[in-house]
Order: structure tokens, then sequence, then C-alpha cells
């Protein structure tokens, strides 16, 4: 049969809503952190295709979700341009920040073929090992998202750095939004044309903007890079996640020309299918909290996103990522619910 | 004349829009940093009525708002229910984390009217200070927010603890917050009882809730908080600010019964203008970071916002506190732009 989760982006009819997990390859699995421990540099991992490939298959051998997502991070993107990128235990990412033309320079676009063979390999592989009902998912970080960590040196702040560079000096910073969607339109081809199927953006900081810098930092990057995937590859469904985006959904989901929004778990779900499902699928949006805690409260939750959303194009998900101590049973409780329909 | 910011809330016209700034009185101040070193602990500094009287006047000599706001801080109320917090430099307020019944009870009621008896003291100096174009506004946190940093300790997170607290056991959790809503409606009738002409409930974390979950730990405490302030003080307007609830911000303006809504920068113009200034009067909401960042970027951004929502009752503010870089010239030039009018 069709893969669900394509037939939903392509407003197509299914037999049940398709679902799948942000982070749902990740530490609340024990076999992930096994794996884990025997590569204790965390972008050496990703760029381990034999690793990312085992890690993307495990919680499909458990939950036999609607698709598979690539394991990578989105800060492969400033690394392979050559910013320094870290990963230090239980710290995040830590960047050498970059805050000037001068910074801009030293970035080199070629690193995108180059450095990134290896992730563009596990999408090969992680291809060939999917079962005819699994879709594979691509994706990357939106521009403003990955700028922020560029100009921060690291993720959790208000972003006050890259936020005051954007208003002060708007050209100056265009040009490093410039640069990551030309980088970002040449990865997401590349992972197309490797296998993925679908493609997801994270905007995971994009509820930082006020309307103007949202239309320019967040809306108009968004559209170019959904513009410059689909004249290589008209067929690929793109879900775009502007996340904490509150009223600006409805601009986003309008201007971008995105084919699926991925809401954050505060967006009102009638809102949701009155606004946004009627321009493009809906996917989201449980509260991560509540698959940690699990229940008859989160089943409840499960049940209502259900009823209200799955009568239009719609892709169960979270919120946001599978938070490290979920136990893993929930998941599977999640799945069940899903899989008996409404 | 009438004060303009309570004409403003009963929804009468007036002559130019009302202003104040969240956090006028504070670091960006040169004259306030000197007072500050003068007591290193902050709690002390906030319990004592002859300098909070100072640091509130501080910025009104300068720019003449419209109001002036009683200088302290929501968590004295926690200190006052006897939980012991503290203000560390450089690393904002820690609290001995509240996670259980036990807790719960060992909290004092009590405290209320005891401990904030300082706080209550300055408002009376305050008001007699003003002159009589200047109103004076009194706070307190929201419960769930005040709650938010009782259970983690700290703020700055995704509130992991409280927000599981809330979803596993929400009828202890509600005890937290019944104890809030108590607590916070005694302040309240206190500093209007001292001379607070017009109040604000400041609920930061707000927009880390899902609906459900927004209507139980949100909108219903900011509901009986504002019923029992009417019941003693049936004329004192309110503001509420359910900072980045999005979408549900129509739904807290509908529900709660407050007479004005705070804003954050995220919240298009437009939007607000068609939905919620019918309601009540809107408040805000300027980026904090264009405050920062000043000259044309900030003009025109004070002037936009002047533009939309000048046509109903509306109050000039930020969306979150000032910066402590701030320059204090650019206070002042938002503050000419205002008085220039439209």
């Amino acid at each position: 049969m069709a893969k669900r989760i394509l037939e939903t982006l392509h407003k197509r009819p299914v037999d049940r809503p398709p679902f799948w997990f942000m982070r749902q390859a990740g530490r609340y699995l024990p076999e992930y952190r096994q794996i884990r421990e025997t590569a204790p540099n965390f972008l050496e991992f990703c760029y381990s295709p034999e690793k990312a490939l085992e890690v993307t298959l495990q919680p499909l051998r458990r939950y036999r979700m609607d698709a598979a997502i690539l394991f990578s991070d989105i800060l492969v993107v400033p690394d392979a341009l050559g910013q320094d990128v870290q990963f230090r235990q239980g710290e995040g990412p830590v960047l050498e920040p970059i805050r000037d033309a001068v910074g801009l320079d030293a970035l080199d676009p070629a690193g995108i073929d180059k450095v990134l063979d290896p992730v563009i390999d596990a999408v090969g592989r992680i291809s060939a090992a999917l079962d005819d009902e699994t879709a594979l998912i691509g994706f990357a970080g939106a521009p403003w998202t990955v700028a922020l960590y560029m100009v921060e040196g690291r993720g959790g702040t208000e972003g006050t750095e890259v936020r005051t560079w954007a208003a002060r000096d708007p050209e100056g910073f265009q040009k490093l939004i410039d640069i990551l969607c030309d980088a970002t339109i040449r990865y997401l081809n590349r992972q197309v044309d490797a296998g993925a199927e679908l493609l997801q953006l994270f905007d995971s900081w994009a509820g930082l903007l006020g309307e103007e810098q949202f239309m320019r930092w967040v809306v108009e990057p968004n559209r170019r890079i959904v513009e410059g995937v689909r004249a290589a590859h008209p067929d690929v469904p793109i879900i775009g996640f502007p996340r904490n985006a509150g009223v600006l959904y409805e601009t986003f989901v309008r201007e971008t020309g995105v084919d699926g929004v991925s809401l954050d778990h505060t967006v009102p779900l009638q809102w949701a299918a009155d606004v946004l499902q009627p321009v493009c699928a809906v996917q989201g949006n449980l509260d991560n909290h509540m698959l940690l805690v699990g229940g008859e409260a989160m089943e409840r939750a499960v049940m209502q996103i259900l009823d209200v959303l799955g009568h239009g194009p719609f892709i169960f998900n979270l919120g946001h990522g599978i938070l490290p101590p979920t136990p893993p049973e929930n998941v599977g409780r999640v799945a069940e619910l899903i899989r008996a329909g409404r």
C-alpha cells in the first residue's frame, strides 16, 4: 500500500492518521544509549553511517512508526561550513560564535558537499533498509534557528546577540541567512537524491521574533528553501515547524508554500483545525511532558488530538522532542491508541 | 486632569496613549545601580520602603511616564509564605524547591500580613509622592508563574518539574495554586488599601502550557484573583499578562474579566486590534531588543505600534522588561515619540 504520511501530505485519504515522534531515536531508548556509548564524540556519531542507520531503525523495531527520520543534528550544517561546533556532555552544543562579516567570510559553502558525505551515505542505507510502508524523512534546521546557534554560540537563550545583530544591521545579517538558505537547499536536495521521501525544516526558535522579523527571518527563508527544493524535486512534500509561532502560524502556512506544518503543544486544536488545516496538513502536537507522565492524562490528551484534528489531513506527533526520562512503554501505548483509531 | 492610564482602562478617551515600561526602575539606570549597591541583599532592598520609594521614582524624574510601578519582585510572596528565596548575583533567584504535600504544609499564609508590611509601607509612600497625573501600579505574580519558581527552584527552565507535577497529580498541585490565589488576593487588596490605583498580574510562564492546562492553571486562577480583588475594590482596573500565550490570549481576555491585557512582542498588531482590543484595553508590545538597539529600527517599530493599536484603548509598553544594557537615551526617545503622538 502507499505510505500513509505521503498520502496525507498530498491530501489524499488514509485508513488512520500516520504517526512518528520527534526524537524517536534517542536517549529514552536503552538500545540507543548503548550504541551512543561506543562513540563519545556526538558529531562523529552523526558522521558514522553504520551507527546512524542503526539508531534510526531502533524505534521502528519497537513501535513501527509510519516514518523513519534520519538520525543527525541540525548543527552539522555550521560544522560543514567550517564553524567550530562541539557537543559537550550535559551542556548541549557549543559553537565558536560568529558575530560579524569577518566571521561570515570564513565560512566555506563547499563543505556541504565534502563534509556531509557520511550523512548522505546514511540516508542511502536507511532508504534501502525500510519496508514499503515506512517513509524516510530528511531534515535540516531552518536558517533563523541555525543562525541563532551560530551567533549565540549555544541554544536555550533569549537570543539577545542574534536579535540585536538582525535589528542593528539587517543587511549584514541577511548575508548569513543567504548562506544558510543556499546551503540548506543544497543539503536537502542531496538528501532527496539519496532517498529521503519528505523533508522537515526545524525552526525551533521562530517564537522569539515579532511579526516584522518573523516575516523576514522565518517566513522568507523557509519560502525560499521550499522553492529551491521544489525546483529540483517537485513532488517531495515539505513540513515546516516554526515552533512557538502562536498567531503567526497562519501567516507561515499561507506564505511559505509548505505541504504540512508541525505544531508545538501550545497551539489550540480547534484553532488549528479551523485556520491551518484548510491550508495544509497539520502535524502534532502532544505535550512531550504528557508522554513523560503517561497514564490516563496522556491517553485523554491523545484522544483529544485525534478527535479534533483527525477529520482533515493530519500526522500524529509531539509538540517537541521526546524527553530522555520518558518511559518507552508510554510511547508504545500512544502508538497503540493511534492504531486503534477513534 | 484625570490620569490617562485609568481613563484608558475604563475605556474613556484620552489625548494620547499613556505609557510606562516594564522594569522602568532597574539596572539600565546609573542612579538605580548606585542605590542598589548600598543593599547587597535584593530582598532586603525590596523590604526597605525608603529605597523602594526612591528607585520607583527615579525613571519618572527622567521620562515622566503616566504610571509608577511599585518597585518589588513577584517572589516576595513565596518568601512571605516561608519558602527559602535567595537572589544570587548573576544567577537570578534560587528557591528551596517545594514538590509535595509536605512542602505545602510548611507554607504559612499569615506571612502575607506579617512579612510584607514594608512593601505596603512603600506603596503608601509612593502614593503620597506622586503628582496628580501619575497613577500607581501595584502588582503580583500570577499563581502559575509563582508556582513555577516555587517548584523548579528557579526560572528560565522548560518547567519540567512543575508541568509533570501538575499532570501527574492535579489535585495535589491545585492546593499550591489555591494557596497562591488566596495569598495574592490578600496581598493585592492590601496594596490597593495603601494607594495602588491599578494592578498588573504577571503570568510570565503562561506560554509553557497547552490549552487544557492553560485553562486550569492560568485562566482560572487569574479569573479568581480578578474576582477576589473586585469584591473588595470594584473600581480598580486589573491588567493581565499571560506572556507568550499566542492564540490563547483571546481565551484569556474573554474568560478572566481583566480590564487590560499586556502583550509580549510576538503578538501581531493587527490581530490584537481585531481580536483583543474589542474586549479590553491592550498594552504593549515593543520588542525590548528594539529599545536596546535604538535608532531608526526602534522608531519605526514604535510608530507602527502607535498606528495599529492607537485607535482603541491602548497603553504603550514593552513586550517584556527593559534589558540592563539598554541606553537610557533610547527610553527617552520613545517617550518623546509617544508624547508627540501619531
